[in-house]
This record gives structure tokens, C-alpha cells and sequence, in this order.
């Protein structure tokens, strides 16, 4: 099959590769669409260093082509998205309801095979068939959909109260856009006016602080007050957005953690304290439930998250593909496994159908 | 009466004040005995001004004296201590069983007349009789001891788990004392030798981290994953402290923000948001649950803060014995308003008893 | 003014009262219209008792006609719904954010003069102006709809997993509008056909056992383990129902009791333990926080919950109104102030917009 | 080796089986000290049927004997008692944090050979080692302790509240004893004299009522809202007792249930509506924190659970051990292997040491 390696930082080698065979319990599928996340431009600069050269990507939609032994009630061609972490089941985060932060959890694209690829092997419990009702779009987003829901439902906040997004990222977006669908009120924070522009027309009110650090914290603490933010989420992932969620909090407010930035932010622990304001980190999504809720939420109408896809190309041209989206301009481009003349234009969509 | 005014930074004044009178709901209360916080050196030395002159102090042990019109069900002569924080009763934190962070809170010794004097008024409902049983070198402590198990209630860790105490100034001695008696396992970290000494006595074991900043926090990661550390307690109130605690935490432990450092500390979101690492704040406590579950815990024979007392002063030496507190060897100094020459030496105890 | 007294069990006597005049705190609303509850059809009934002939009703829109003393920043002839539960802000449950179920509070409509009549004195803190974009049939079924978003929130189930709710009244109608609204799948149980349709047409499935109790019980458990229903609403006001609830929720379920049965109902202790059942009790609303949302939700389009209301009819004829309403047929009746012909048929809609 | 089967209801017989060899990641463990719990009575008494006979018993206490295949760590020789519920990490409840409740969990001594015999399998992660420090008696209760504090942990009475505790079987015992331990009042029920004289003497406040169920309901609700109690423990295991808890639980109470009564017991949904009063189940305890829990709490010396022994038998006398366990007279009787002449007089002991 072929399969794209990420051989050093910035090189991507597109190789053939033996079909895998699924092991017990395992499914084999046949990828189609591939998104690229913001994790997979992070492997790809070489921030975060793979074990071995090794296949990335991980969020993955195709089809079943082959069952492991074991795996019953499955049919080899249901269209199926693919959760990539799976975790031990066997340690303490596993056996307290925290399976998300498992230490020893075995990710699809990272530290294993990933789905850059024509093919990719998933645990059949972590594959999830797709209603026929849910456009391939919509459904090649569902993983960072997840991470959004997971994210909002950490928070405290609860439909009809006030939230604040920084960062508005596929993350970002897609926090946004669930919320508002969910009815609650969302203020988003972004430097990127066309990403703002696109959060307003959903819904949501801009708050675009200038200035120094300072005068940012003002602003931003000013408008949370005066609009009752419940909680912040920080989508950015930037050391001084962490900050600014931290400093600019309003009394009895929290801040959900979902933006990775490995650089130190602050927070001062009296006005933490005084104010009675938490820090809440939220990683990836619970399993079996968040991927669940997301198909729900996407078949029921009351979320269609394949607006944030900005365009798609062939796997030949996932190089450049990373290169593109290292740059941020584009909110989603998603790898298309059945687009095969690298020098076509990409085709772009914000419709909830991709065009054939 | 006599009262001591803070005129100034570092300048206390004792002086004739008129016998304030209860209002409706009120009791005015005959101090005996008033504890020295943390806090009051604060405004002592001028890190936090309070907006006039006024009578500080709120660790204060009592009789009630005299009852304002409508108090029902008290009587003059009660042994009691005052609960100095009280809520408005009236905002969202107040509505929301958040009242320890009210916004429009009134505090005795804040923004309400204080207990360094010979009376104070107090309403009724945060007036606490104390049982015969308990002595008054306990008593005067429910206040401390009451935030120490705030804190301790708002973990996650529950008795039989491992939790880490950072500081060991009467915060940090009491939640160590607190957590001990109740089945907890202690890591306590101080830099005071004697204060370490103090706390091993009790029962905790001690990890007191050498070198640079780095260095401290890996030994703490080291021994802080090594013994299964839940909950890590800030009772330092320091930047760097509060620092070391995000930084060391183990995977799915929380941080429990006691300390009120008023200076930026640092967390680097990666690490809380993959490690599942939560940062929660503690202040003073619920009214009227805390103050009623200390006294029960000192009533049943499970603690006896009063170990914390190190000394007794008498009013007429309360600038003394607050240039003393600043110095920061004894966890808690008491000004005992039955003791009127100023040139007696401090008498000490570390026994339940006070001494006559 | 005009008032209708609740004299004796089932009789209304309209009579003339004197204008009321807001106290301090207080606002006075002119009111125009004001829904029918089930809890008024109770007192009508005489199920329970009024200490003395009162003036009942609570459900109430209507405009501001004079500020109390001390009223700031509210105006004459803003829209207006009353919240009429007023918790006394000063027991335990008040103090712990349980409010909703303070043994001292005041309810307008029950212990204090309720909305069938002119006017109504209410504490401005409960009275909640209207955005302009809300129309008067949503406006007037506010208090209704809070109570059924606290009996959602109050659950452990999320959006995107599946509930069961018993009983299609008005409650349970909301709560499946509001559940639908926010992405969870619902199943419906009630015996009257009419109301089972109109749930369906909201998109939610019906389960409707037939047969002896044992016989519906196996019906249920055998859907909502099918389905996976993560909590089961009680809102059928019924013991049979509530002991059907206990009997037949699936492994790991919630029962979250809203209907108020004062007839005893069963559960069998081995089975909860077993599957780790729990049962909830879901009582009015938090204020100020649900009322809020409540708005938020109807202004953001998310909800329309006026469409519960069956038809309108003059303060006249309260008596036939409560009568017709006893039988059960009806969703929603609404008082309107404004009609002045008792003989005039009902006009009814179910359009999001009250005809003229 | 020797091992007591079931074979019929009331019918042991004792046999000689095959040594049982560990598979891999497991140990066999020879044991010494099998207590008997309220569940082998059942299952002996046929309340409950085993599928075919086998081998009852789970609360054991031995030493390491063989290692399976891939264990490290661990050593022959080691005294352990065994942790008898394996879930099986792989479903919903499991993935949740809800093991307890997990559908397919194996129980060793229900559905996987049992303690009653000289050797048994367990997987290693289920042998818990235990400390020098820690008795053989309070080594073998450690079983039913994990449940007694998994309920108390379950319970939102926190240290220093008042709780209520309904029957005094072992597991009532417990819960008396360890609340006590940590600083909780506690009030007890039970009818049988002796057990009340027990609780007592750990300084439980007993309220027996007399007369009809609702003679009885009244005299407790009086108790209890006097003495403020936050959680009632349901460990009586009859309906009645359930039924009593949930009639007279004081607003704002919750009642725990760990008593596993068949029979349908009653409560009435407005009562728990009205006074927000949540029923919520407790089941054995939470892998693997609530051993671990266990242990350090009796090596800490904060508990002693091995005074609820109340007497030792050899294996050849587990029939007519089992008939005076069903009698309800014994805290709790042992099965000593070590013991070999039927016709010794049951030592007993309530110290902390088993004597020799
Ligand atoms: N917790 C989890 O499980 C999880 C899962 C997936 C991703 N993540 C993390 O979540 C973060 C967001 O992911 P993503 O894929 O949405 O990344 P992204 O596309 O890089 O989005 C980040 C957005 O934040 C904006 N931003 C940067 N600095 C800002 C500032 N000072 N003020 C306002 N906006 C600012 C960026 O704008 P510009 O484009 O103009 O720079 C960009 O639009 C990343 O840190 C990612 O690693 C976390
Ligand atoms: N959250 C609340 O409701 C609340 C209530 C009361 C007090 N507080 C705060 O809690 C904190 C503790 O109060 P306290 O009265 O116990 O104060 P304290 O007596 O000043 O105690 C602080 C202790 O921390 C030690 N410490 C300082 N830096 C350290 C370091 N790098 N490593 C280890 N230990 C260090 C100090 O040791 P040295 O003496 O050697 O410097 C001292 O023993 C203060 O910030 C106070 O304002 C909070
Ligand atoms: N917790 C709170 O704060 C709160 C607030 C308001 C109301 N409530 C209570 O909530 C309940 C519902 O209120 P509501 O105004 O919606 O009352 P409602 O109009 O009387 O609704 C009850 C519905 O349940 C149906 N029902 C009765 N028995 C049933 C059964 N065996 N199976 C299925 N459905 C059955 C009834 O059908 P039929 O019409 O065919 O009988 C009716 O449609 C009442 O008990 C009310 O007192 C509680
Ligand atoms: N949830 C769990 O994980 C779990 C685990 C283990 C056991 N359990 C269950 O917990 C319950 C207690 O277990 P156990 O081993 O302690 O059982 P037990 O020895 O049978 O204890 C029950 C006690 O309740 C007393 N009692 C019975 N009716 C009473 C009444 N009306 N009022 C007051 N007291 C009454 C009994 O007194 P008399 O002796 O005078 O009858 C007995 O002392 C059982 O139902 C058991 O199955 C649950
Ligand atoms: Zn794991
Ligand atoms: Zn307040
Ligand atoms: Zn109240
Ligand atoms: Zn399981």
C-alpha cells in the first residue's frame, strides 16, 4: 500500500508499504478522507520528535475491508471513522474514569501506524460505523469534534451561560460552533480577522484586545465581567493566551486548558484565590462516550462541524499540505485518498456536502 | 475599652475607643484571646493597606457580653469564637454556594472593626459557643484550623491517599495535623529546619528539595510520583512554591492554591492539559459547615490545633508581637487580653492546656 | 384592583382588592397574562390547602407599573416575568447552593398573593425583563421551562446520549422540546395518544408499555437498555410511575424526579446497588442562574417553548379554565388580563407568536 | 488440597480438589484466615443460587504460594489478603470510573473458586501485600472495610457532620467504626441490644425506636433533624429499614444504600423532591484505591477493624459456622486453616491480635 512517512522534520516520503494484517479483535479499514491536525504540523516541524520515522495522521475516515479473528457484528464496508487513542484499561487513570489521560495509551499516527496511508489498523472497538445520513465531510471532522465537546462539557458553564473562546483555530471553531448550537453564549478572542469574521457569522461576539499584555488583560477582563463569562477556554495554545485566560478571569470563572503549549504561562494564585477561580485541563475525549455524543449530535442536525474543512488534496501532496497549514491560514485540510494527480487545484468547500 | 489601631505601616497605637454597641442580630463579644494571622502581618507591614485606620485582628475568643435587640436563644457569659467573614448573602457566589468568595464580603479586622481591642460585635449567627470540653488554646485556633479543612475537603484525595503539603506556617502545620489525624499520608516541604521537625513529630515524612529551582522540582516529581501523591497543598504563599507545584505534580493530581502570593507563578499548560492536572483554589471556608465541623473534630478528641500556639502577649506588646510574627519563626502568637503588664515574659505552651 | 381568591376547593370568587403597593426591594407588575399549573390545579382541587383564601397563580408576564423604595435601574412599563420561588437566603440549604429546596421560602401564588388578579408585589431580583425579540406565548411559559432546563441540567446525562422521559404534561413536554434542542435523543412514555404525537413530532420515540405493571416494566427495561438511556425523567407526577422508573432503568442510570407524587412508590435496594442507580430529586430552579438561561435559550432560537400553550381565556373564567384544566386534555392554559368577555370561545395557537 | 464445596442449599462438604495452577498474571495464594460475610450466608442459605457447586469465601488472608507466568515484583512468602472483584476493564461502567457496578466482573468465591479451601487463584493486581504492622485480625476484615469506607467516601458528610447508620451487622459496624475514626458524630439503629452496646462503646449515640413503622419513621426523623444529620447508610438490608431511611431523611440528606434487600422497599417522590433528598447506591469498592485506602488506614492506626471478629473455626467446621453466621448473633466469624480439630472451642478475640 502506499503510505506517506514523515522521515525527518519537514520530509515527507511517500513509500510503499506491506499491507498490514489486523490482529485479534482488530479491523482493518480502507482510508478515504484524512484530516490534518494542528498535532500532525507539530510532528511534522520536528517540535515533538517520533520514536522512528513512522506514518502520522489520525483522523481518519473510510472503510472496513477486512476483520481481524474475533470481531464479530462488524461488515467488511461500513463506512467507519476511527477514535486513535486507545487507552491501557489498566492503570490507575483507566481504572478511575480518566482513561483519557492515560500514561500508557497507544495513539494511531503517533506511536503507531498512522492513517496517512491507504490503509490503517484499528482495535474494532475504536472504529465507529457512520449513518448513512452524516455527509463524509462532516464525518472526517468528528475527532476534533470530539475534543471540542469534551472540552465544553468539562466546563461549568451550562447552555444559556456565557463562555470565551481564545484561539479560533479547528479547536477553536469547533468549541464555537458547538456551543452556539447548544445555546450558549460564546465570546471569542483571535488575531486572525478572517477567522473572527467566520466565528461572528455563526454567532458569536469578538473581543479583540490591542495593546500590550496589560492592556489586553483589561480589555479582555472588562467585557468577560460586564457578559458573565462562565468559563474561558484557551484554544490557542500559546504560552501568553494561557496567561491573559489566567489574568483576565472574572470571580468564580474557570479556564479549560485545551490549547499544548509546552512554554510557561502565569497566574497569580492570590487573585486565584480571592476570586475563587479554577484551572481545568481537558485532553482528547472520553471513550466510548464523546464519539458517540458527536455522531449523535451530527446525525440529530444540531451540529454540521465539516464547515471548518478548507480544502483537500491528494496524498502525493501532503507535504505540501503540512507546509499550507503550518502557516494557519487554513482552518481543516483534509488528505483525500481517492484524488490521485497531485497538480490538481484543491477543491474548497464550506458546505456541510463535499462536492464530488 | 482599649483598642489597637493600625495607624500606619508598622505602627500600632493603642487607644480608648468608645464600647461599640450590638445592632439588631448582633452580640458583642469580651475578647480573651486573639490569634495573630498571617494576614494581619500583611496589613502590619503595608503589602495590603486597609482603607483607614482601624482595629485589626479576627482569630478572637471570647464572652458574649451583651445582645443586640431581636438575638434570641444566646446568652451573656457563652465562651465563644467569632467566624469573621460574612457573605452578603445576596450575589451570584452567595447564591451558589460560593459564599467564601463573595465579592461584597464584610470581614472582621478587614473592613469591620477587629478583635485587637477589649470588644467586638459580631452577628449572632457567626458567633460560635464552644463545649467545656475544648480548651481555649484550642479555641482560639478554630479560625486557622478552619481554613486548613477547607482546604483539605475541597481534594479529591480522601483519607488513606497521599497528599503533599508545601509551607508549613500555621496554614500548612494545620492542614499537616488535620490530614494526619485523618488518615491521610503527609510529604511535607519547608525550608524552616525546626518547622520540618515539628511536622515529622506529627507524623509526616519530609522531602526538602536542595539546588535550583529545576533541581527542587524534580526532586519533588521524583518523590511526589514515587509515594502516589493526589493533592498537592500551596500553604508557602510564595511564586516560586506555587511554581514548584504545577511543575512537579504527578499525572491526575491536583493543586490546591492556599497561599495567597500576590506575584505571577508559572504552569506550562502541556504538562496540566496531557497529565490531567487541575489547579483549584481554597478560601477560608463554607459558612456555617467548616466552623461547626472543627469544632466537632477538636470536641471529639480527633485534633488539637492548639499545638500551634507558641506564645501569649498582651495587648499593650501587639506591635512587638507582630514584628515577631513578620520574623516568621513562631507558627502562631496569641495577644491574650487578661495579661496587662507589658514587661511580663511570653508565657508558652504546646500543651491542649493553656497555662494560668 | 381585580383578584381572583381561591375561597374553597374548587371555587374561584373574582373580587375587588386593594392596589397593593411594592415595599422596599419590591417592584409592582401589571401582569397581561398567566399560565395555568399543574400546582394550581392541585390547590383548585383541593389536594392541598391554602392556610386562608388566597390569590393563586405564578406563571406570570406582564409590565412594570411602579419601583418600591430603593429600586435602581429598572423602569416602569419594561415586560416582566415574575420568578416566584423566594429562597430566604439565610438556612443551610440557602448557604450551600441548594436554595431551590429552602424550607423558608416565599412563593408568590402560595404563601404570598400570587397572579390571578392586576397586579403582583415582587422583589425585583425576580423579576426578569423580556428582550423585545421573545414573544408574549414563550414570555408566559418562562417559569415552566426553567423548571424542566434544571431537571435536564440536573442530570449526568450529556448531549448526544439518550433519555427516557414518563409523562407529556408540560413539564415533560418541555424537557423533551429542550433535550431534543440540545442534541439528546429521547424516549417518551405517556398514556394520552395526542400528547405521545406531539412529542414525536418534536423528533423524540415513543415507548408505550401496555399491560400489567411487571409487564410495562419489562417493556421499558428492555428499551432503555436497547436505546441506552442514562436517565429516566419522572414527570408523570404518579407513584406507578415513579416505582416504573426504579424498576426498569438500565445498569449505571439516573432517576431524576421532577413529577410530585405524595403517594409512595417503590424501588428494590439490591437492584439499585447492583447497577449503581441513583435516584435525584430535581426541584424548581437555582436562581438567579436558571431563569437566565431560560431567556438565553428562547432568545437564541434555540427554543420555542410557547408552543406548549393550548389556548387563552379571561380572568372571568379562571373557575371553567381550572376545571378544564383538571381534566387533563389541555398542555397549557393562559390567563390573558387583556380579554374582557367571558363568553368568547378560547382562542388558541400554537404558533410562536400569540395572535391578536 | 482441601476445599469446601456448596452443594446444596444449607449442604457443605469438604473435599479434596487438585492444587489450582496461576495462569499468567496471577499468583496462588495459600491461605490462612477466611472470614465469612453476610453473602456466603445467603448463597448457603440458598437466597441465591450458585450456577453449579463450588467453592465460597472471598475475604482472604494467606501468603504468595506460586507465581503465575509474568509476574515481577512479587515474591512467594508474602502475606496478602486478595481484593475477590475483577472487572473486566473493557465496558461502559468499566471505562467510567464505575467499575464497581461492572456487569461482567468475576467474583472470586460467586463465580471463580473461592476461599474455603487451602489455596486459591487470584490475578496479582488483586493480592494486596500487607504490612508487618497490620494483625492477621485486622488483616482479614480488610475485605469488608474497603465496602464500609467506599460507602462512608460515597457519602457528601464530610468529617465533623453527623451521619446516621442503620443496622449493625459487620458492614454497620464498620462504617460506625470508621466515621467515628475520622471524626463524623454517628447515631445508630439496630435492634439487637448487644451491637447497639458495641457501637456505643466506639462512641455512637444509639435511637431505637419503638412501635408501628410510622411510629418508628417519626422517632427517627425527630433524631435525625435534631442531630443534623447529612447522610443515612442504609446496612440493615431489609426493605423496611430502606423504607424507614427514606421517610424520615431530614432536607437536604441523602441516603446511602448498601444493604441489598430483594424486596421492594417505598419512598415518596414529593417527600424527596420537596426536601431535596438524593438516594444513591454503594457497592463494594473502587479498584484499586479503596484497599489501598484500607491498609493504610489500619497501618496508620486510625482504624482497628479486626474487633468486629468474633470468633475462629477450622474448615472442617464451616457447616456449622455458617449456621451461627445465619443466626445474626456474630460481627463476624473466621475460618482459621490453620486450625484442624473440629472440636476446639471457638477461640475469640476482640483485641487487635489474634491470639495463638
Ligand atoms: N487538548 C487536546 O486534546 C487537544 C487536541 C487537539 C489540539 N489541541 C491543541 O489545541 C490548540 C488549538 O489547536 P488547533 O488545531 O485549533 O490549532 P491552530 O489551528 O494552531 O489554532 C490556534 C489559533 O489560535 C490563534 N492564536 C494564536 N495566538 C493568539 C493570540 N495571542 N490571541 C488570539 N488568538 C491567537 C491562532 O491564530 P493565528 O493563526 O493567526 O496564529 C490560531 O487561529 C493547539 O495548541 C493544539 O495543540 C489540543
Ligand atoms: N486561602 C486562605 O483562605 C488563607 C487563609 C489564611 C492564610 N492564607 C495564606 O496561606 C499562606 C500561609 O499562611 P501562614 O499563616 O501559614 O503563613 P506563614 O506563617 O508565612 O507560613 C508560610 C510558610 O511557608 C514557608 N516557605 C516559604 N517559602 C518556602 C519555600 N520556598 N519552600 C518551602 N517552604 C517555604 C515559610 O517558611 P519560612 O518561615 O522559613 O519562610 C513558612 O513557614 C499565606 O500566603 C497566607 O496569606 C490563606
Ligand atoms: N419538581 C418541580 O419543581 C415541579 C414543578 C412543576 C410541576 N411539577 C410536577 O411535575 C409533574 C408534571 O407536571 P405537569 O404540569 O406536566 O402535570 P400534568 O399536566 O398532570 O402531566 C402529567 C402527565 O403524565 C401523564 N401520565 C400520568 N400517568 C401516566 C402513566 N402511567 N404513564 C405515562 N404517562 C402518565 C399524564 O397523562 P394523562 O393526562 O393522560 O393523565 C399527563 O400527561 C406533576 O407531578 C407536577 O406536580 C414539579
Ligand atoms: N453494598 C455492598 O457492596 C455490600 C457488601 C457487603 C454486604 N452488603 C449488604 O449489607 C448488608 C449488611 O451486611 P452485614 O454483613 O453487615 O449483614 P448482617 O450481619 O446481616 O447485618 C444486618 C444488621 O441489620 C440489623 N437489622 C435488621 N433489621 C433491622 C431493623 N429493622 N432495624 C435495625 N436493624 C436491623 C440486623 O440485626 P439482627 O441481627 O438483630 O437481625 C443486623 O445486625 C446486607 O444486606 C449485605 O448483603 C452490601
Ligand atoms: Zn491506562
Ligand atoms: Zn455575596
Ligand atoms: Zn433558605
Ligand atoms: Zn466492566
Amino acid at each position: 500500500m502506499q503510505s506517506a512517512y514523515l522521515i525527518a522534520p519537514k520530509r515527507i516520503a511517500i513509500q510503499e508499504a506491506p499491507l498490514p494484517e489486523p490482529g485479534v479483535g482488530d479491523v482493518r479499514v480502507k482510508l478515504k478522507l484524512v484530516g490534518i491536525c494542528g498535532s500532525d504540523v507539530h510532528l511534522f516541524l520536528g517540535h515533538r520528535l517520533l520514536e522512528r520515522p513512522g506514518i502520522i495522521g489520525h483522523e481518519g475516515l473510510g472503510y472496513v475491508d477486512k476483520l481481524g479473528p474475533g470481531v464479530v457484528g462488524r461488515a467488511v464496508g461500513e463506512r467507519v471513522v476511527i477514535e486513535p487513542n486507545i487507552p491501557c484499561g489498566n492503570c490507575r487513570q483507566c481504572w478511575t474514569g480518566k482513561a483519557n489521560t492515560c500514561g500508557n495509551k497507544r495513539t494511531i499516527g503517533l506511536n503507531e501506524p498512522g492513517c496517512f496511508a491507504d490503509y490503517v489498523i484499528v482495535p474494532v472497538d475504536f472504529c465507529w460505523t457512520i449513518p448513512d445520513t452524516i455527509s463524509d465531510q462532516d464525518a472526517v471532522t468528528v475527532e476534533p469534534t470530539a475534543v471540542a465537546l469534551h472540552a465544553l462539557l468539562t466546563a461549568q458553564a451550562k447552555p444559556g451561560d456565557t463562555i470565551a473562546v481564545i484561539g479560533l483555530g479547528a479547536i477553536g471553531l469547533l468549541v464555537t460552533h458547538l456551543a452556539l448550537a447548544l445555546g450558549y453564549r460564546v465570546l471569542v478572542t483571535e488575531l486572525n480577522r478572517a477567522k473572527v469574521s467566520l466565528a461572528e457569522g455563526l454567532g458569536a461576539l469578538a473581543v479583540c484586545p490591542m495593546g500590550t499584555p496589560y492592556e489586553q488583560s483589561d480589555t479582555l477582563a472588562e467585557s468577560w465581567l460586564r457578559y458573565d463569562v462562565r468559563t474561558v477556554f484557551e484554544c490557542a495554545g500559546a504560552a501568553l493566551t494561557a496567561s491573559l485566560a489566567t489574568a483576565a478571569a472574572p470571580r468564580g470563572a474557570e479556564i479549560v486548558l485545551v490549547g499544548l503549549s509546552a512554554k510557561p504561562a502565569t497566574f497569580t494564585p492570590l487573585k486565584l484565590t480571592r476570586e475563587g477561580i479554577t484551572i481545568v485541563p481537558s485532553l482528547i475525549y472520553d471513550h466510548p462516550d464523546d464519539f458517540r455524543r458527536t455522531l449523535r449530535l451530527i446525525e440529530a442536525g444540531v451540529i454540521q462541524p465539516g464547515f471548518i474543512v478548507s480544502g483537500y488534496a491528494p496524498l502525493s501532496d501532503l507535504q505540501a499540505a503540512l507546509d499550507s497549514a503550518a502557516q494557519g491560514e487554513a482552518s481543516k485540510l483534509v488528505i483525500d485518498l481517492t484524488l490521485n494527480n497531485s497538480h490538481d487545484p484543491y477543491p474548497t468547500s464550506h458546505g456541510p456536502e463535499k462536492p464530488d
